[in-house]
């Protein structure tokens, strides 16, 4: 039995579409539980395998993060986490303020001993439809090379265990493929990652390629993937929206339009990231999944999914034997 | 009478299509007077206005930069570059590479007087079609909270003279809209732009916004900015063929790129930044605008429009007034 914390009260959409997909995941999966922490006016189900726990408080979007981890003590999501570290529940899913989460993942959950950093790791999508792990998306803004080091080492056992791939090619992000290239940091992260044998490293990944499947997992420093991963976002939805344009201009363009808009729905769904589960805090004694804020009933029912997984393949426990100090 | 040096042997496409966009550059503009650098084997004009010059030599895209600069002294783009220094041309343009064409910014034409560090700018497509003027995207890999100020300054100028708006707004790139956002870098220089009187600071940008008129002018580190414009031009370009693919998926989708393959290939075109013109070296003591490696003829002749106009506006007067020492 795999037991999963839940944060009903996060997200855009919440309590609704977490309702929806702690339903559909209590029933596609026999060997999950789910510790459900929310406001029990809204809780509608009712389900052997869906213990339910009432808060009194709830963390926003516009609260202050590290103020209201340490403030809201029976918020639904300062619940979920505390669930993980007393070991209750072995993973927590949340659709809520991220930092807040982060905050949760680092002070209540905490961090794998000689583990410097965690990151903030991401699937994204690819035109093969096959997908890369990218990290950090965002949890420290200013990182070092040792750290990238790091995440490249966390990222390697995330994309063996959650994505089934036995020997990942880990690639740097980088302005140019030379070994030269960069600015002071990543010219030293490739030095330092050129020089281990922990993981096959694919050398530097131009950004123009991410989409070209360059490589299974992709390191970069918070800020630079925050930035490519807004990016990346905000330029899909631009095209999608300046294709849906064209195509309701004039009679002719609104008859393709009609022929093609079944397949151009689905183009645009493998754009969309959240498809492929939510974001993960790596590098923390425990599982903490960041479902995005605007997921639906399926995306939220991903990144349970994914908990899950991570839970059974043991992820923690792999990374505190191969990237932590015991 | 504007006269600018062209190096006829830089490109993907050299001689070629610099010829073409020559040609079709001095008939339009009868102010326009050219002196082409390259070898006399390939010339095919005649023309009052074009001034040719032979070189012996010519700098290839494997060149390493400095050093080509300082041992090619016969090629086509260093003898180009010269030409703007000693003052017969007002400005010099090449699709040759990158690296060299900066070192010869540098090292021939030289910064104006109290610029630190020149920025290489690009103009990218927005959905409106309005476009924004983007720095640095490649000339200094880590730049410091000043430089950021100072190509803002430099960026102000530019969308001033060559894209004529009278008070642009000059956004910075960041992780977030908010002040204390961003990394060590983006927070100091927001505090910086923030204290300022030279331009209008419209405060920090998303990359997700960028395609939608979020500012006139945005500014980022030379590492940050290189990625995104990889990436922005990836990720079209990753788009345009999973849709191509689409669009030849089956009978009805084959009918339906029929109906709307003009107005696709305009979407598609609106996207590509070298039909914005070449990107420039801002900050030197001449202009020196560097059209994109793989640029047909019609993008090459927006890079000589380019350097004529920034030549006729007194770009680099302006910049000496306004950001140089005297």
């Amino acid at each position: 039995m795999v037991k999963v914390a839940v944060d009903m009260m996060g997200g855009d959409d919440a309590p609704a579409i977490v309702l929806e997909a702690v339903e559909r995941a209590v029933n596609d999966f026999s060997d999950l539980e789910i510790i459900l922490f929310g406001d029990k006016s809204q809780y509608t189900l009712d389900h052997p395998r869906i213990d339910f726990r009432h808060c009194e408080e709830q963390i926003t979007m516009e609260d202050e993060p590290v103020r209201a981890i340490k403030r809201k003590k029976d918020s639904s999501m300062v619940r979920a986490a505390e669930a993980v570290k007393n070991g209750e529940a072995d993973s927590c899913v949340s659709a809520g303020n991220t930092g807040a989460l982060m905050s949760a993942g680092l002070f209540i959950v905490g961090r794998i001993k000689g583990v410097v950093r965690p990151a903030l790791v991401v699937t994204l999508p690819t035109i093969s439809g096959k997908g890369f792990v990218f990290m950090d998306v965002g949890a420290n803004a200013d990182a070092k090379a040792e750290h990238l080091l790091q995440y490249a080492q966390l990222g390697n056992v995330y994309a063996q265990k959650l994505r089934g791939i036995k020997e990942p090619s880990v690639g740097l992000l980088n302005i140019g493929t030379e070994p030269a290239k960069g600015n002071a940091l990543t010219k030293k992260a490739y030095q330092l990652m050129a020089a281990q044998n922990d993981f096959n490293f694919a050398g530097n990944v131009e950004a123009k390629a991410l989409m070209q499947d360059a490589s299974d997992v992709v390191v970069t420093d918070g800020y630079t993937g925050n930035m490519i991963l807004k990016n990346l976002e905000g330029t899909a939805k631009s095209i999608g929206k300046m294709l849906k344009t064209t195509l309701l201009r004039g009679m002719k363009n609104k008859v393709a339009a009609l022929l093609i808009r079944r397949d151009l729905t689905m183009l645009m769904a493998k754009m969309d990231y959240a498809e492929y589960g939510g974001s993960v805090l790596l590098g923390l004694d425990g599982i903490v999944v960041k479902a995005h804020g605007s997921s639906n009933a399926k995306a939220f029912y991903s990144a349970i999914r994914q908990a899950k997984i991570a839970s059974e393949e043991k992820v923690v426990e792999t990374m505190k034997e191969t990237v932590g100090e015991s």
